[in-house]
């Protein structure tokens, strides 16, 4: 980097030099860090994408542990120079950690944290969300009303769906899935069918238990089922919202054959990963079907979309926020600065990733732990008492 | 009308003449007229808003009934006309009949019918939507997306707010305003806060019940509490949706000192009628607070915004389509046309205008009455017993 890079500097006389290599949401990251001895150093640069060399840059001689970002290529070269640097500890601000190379890690001795437990409800919100956007085409009725269009009221103009009674079908049942399912059985009391390898136990239970609660009080129950095959549920389904995990198993799931499978005025959403779409085969389904309606959080070449997707009034389209709620990204800051100040002041790891409540409220000082590492068995690293 | 009319002939050797109009949605309402001897003219012509001397055109000489449309003045001029064709019925495809002058229908002996009934289910989950998508930034974050601004993921990028466990507030907790607390009280779990003149003892009934199903699967229950008032609501909640009927009470109801009551963050929702806001002070509002939000289906001089409002953008603005379902607005269709139908025949008047579902049975013959005539009592029409 030949040119300055802009940083903001917390408590410049601090013991401990951590490196967020973006600002984050919210305060009580800073706040958290700085009051235990650490001087923090933001990087404050416009552009969106840090380069391994721009990170090199910002570690410098001397660190501790540096927060980053699943947009940065975390393997050998950046472990190395965080090691030489004297750091011990990495966290993503992410769940996920596709970007970084554990093994590399492992081999430095570098603690990996990541920022598991705060996004299930977020993400179910936002894919709950694009369904009623979808369902009554929310964005293509705000563009037209915004260019001057809207002369009078008619009985056509953007006609879409009552949800009330229709079927909801969720592909992949783990926490995302199940906390959507419940959002538009229990809110908009339609029915479910879902798919998944493992039986949702827990979803059963309570759509049944729910079913119940309609009945007693007067109202129709909700039904549900597990489906035994994934195309059940493109054919029955009239919203479906896709929530596997990304392996070679689920690449491209949702294919040209699988999209024909679907009911022609059907709504798809997808908030889990962009390559379990074959987005080309669904940006020619788009056009040929006018009235089917997708709403996507994530791109198979994102940031870029597939051509054509972008001219389709018959898809809603928004840049990768599905875990973007204040409440979320806060949680993700304090989490990821957690895991880091935890690994350099020695605390253990917390006993279980996804119960990291007390980490996360305001009025009270955090455990003494690392909410998350995810290398701690690698590192024979502690690990917390309940 | 110098100019010849466009209009679709259905049945051309029918007893009765009956006119629409506008074309409407779904097909089932033109069987149900064709099948009881009528000729059916749909005016096709592109005009949204037909003038009163284009629907004198249509009704001609010879015309029993009119199925007509909210944005149509229908007062003396037509009703005369309409009665020296021979016609003794309208019906308005809508609830509303602010369009209607019901005394000069009176005074020729002409049903009035309206189409209530159909509307709640899909008005309260447009307001869902409007919420969901201001609390998600849909639009703004669509039409970032659709612009090619999206380069990589950003912890800061369109960050919304998370429903659970905030507050929604109602105004108005009627019908809609009921089943629309309904939806985010058990959709997101989200507490509940209303304000109304009357107290909505069904509404809390259910979610007190809700509560205790939530509390006993082992999850945090949701609170309710009726506001004594609506600055109550304004100061407390974190999405406020209005649902009041719009009398001199009620105009303007929300203006610039009752928006200044509301929190900075707070999201506004308006699917009730437009003048109930102060527009002019709403566009105000949202350009020096960015972080307010506001959903609006309805306006203050429809088809028109005031000035500044679709330039913003914390603001998501859609033509007036809260009844916008298929199922409701399909469901209007045959309402209206039963409406008039009925009173061609001599039908009674249907007991409870509420209770339609009969006639919406798409496999089975409806009642042989008119299932909402507003003027019913006026004109002493007979009503059918249960």
């Amino acid at each position: 980097m030949a040119k300055p890079v802009s940083i903001e500097v917390w408590n410049p006389n601090g013991k401990y030099r951590v490196v967020s290599t973006k600002p984050m949401p919210g305060t009580r990251w800073i706040n958290l860090l700085i009051q235990q001895d650490c001087r923090l150093e933001i990087c404050t640069e416009k552009k969106t994408i840090l380069s391994v060399e721009d990170i090199i840059a910002l570690i410098g001689d001397k660190c501790d542990g540096v927060i980053g970002q699943l947009t940065e290529d975390w393997g050998e070269e950046l472990f190395s120079a965080l090691r030489r640097a004297g750091g011990t500890a990495f966290s993503n601000m992410a769940v996920g950690y596709n970007n970084v190379d554990v093994n590399a890690a492992n081999k430095h001795g570098i603690a990996v944290g990541n920022t598991p437990g705060v996004l299930t409800e977020t993400t179910a919100e936002l894919a709950a969300s694009l369904s009623l956007a979808a369902a009554r085409r929310i964005v293509e009725a705000d563009e037209f009303m915004r260019a001057g269009l809207y002369d009078g009221w008619l009985p056509h103009l953007f006609v879409g769906n009552l949800l009330k009674g229709q079927t909801v079908g969720v592909i992949g049942a783990g926490r995302i899935g199940s906390a959507y399912a419940r959002m538009m059985v229990e809110g908009f009391k339609m029915n479910l069918i879902y798919y998944d390898l493992y039986q949702a136990t827990r979803l059963e239970k309570f759509v049944t238990a729910y079913a119940e609660f309609l009945k007693a009080n007067g109202e129709t129950p909700v039904t549900w089922k597990r489906a035994s095959s994934m195309d059940e549920v493109l054919q029955e389904a009239d919203i479906i919202s896709l929530h596997p995990i990304l392996d070679k198993t689920t690449y491209h799931l949702v294919n040209k054959e699988r999209l024909a499978k679907m009911k022609k005025e059907a709504i798809l959403i997808n908030c889990s990963r962009g390559p379990v779409i074959d987005e080309a085969a669904l940006v020619d389904h788009l056009r040929q079907n006018p009235l089917f309606r997708v709403g996507l959080d994530v791109f198979e070449d994102e940031p870029n979309m597939k051509p054509g997707l972008a001219e389709l009034k018959n898809a809603i389209v928004v840049p990768h926020i599905a875990s973007a709620s204040k409440w979320t990204r806060e949680g993700m800051a304090t989490l990821a600065a957690l895991n880091v100040l935890g690994k350099i002041k020695g605390y253990p790891v917390w006993f279980d990733a996804n119960r990291v409540e007390p980490f996360l409220n305001e009025n009270a000082q955090p455990p003494a732990a690392s909410p998350s590492i995810v290398n701690a068995k690698a590192l024979s690293l502690p690990v917390s008492k309940l």
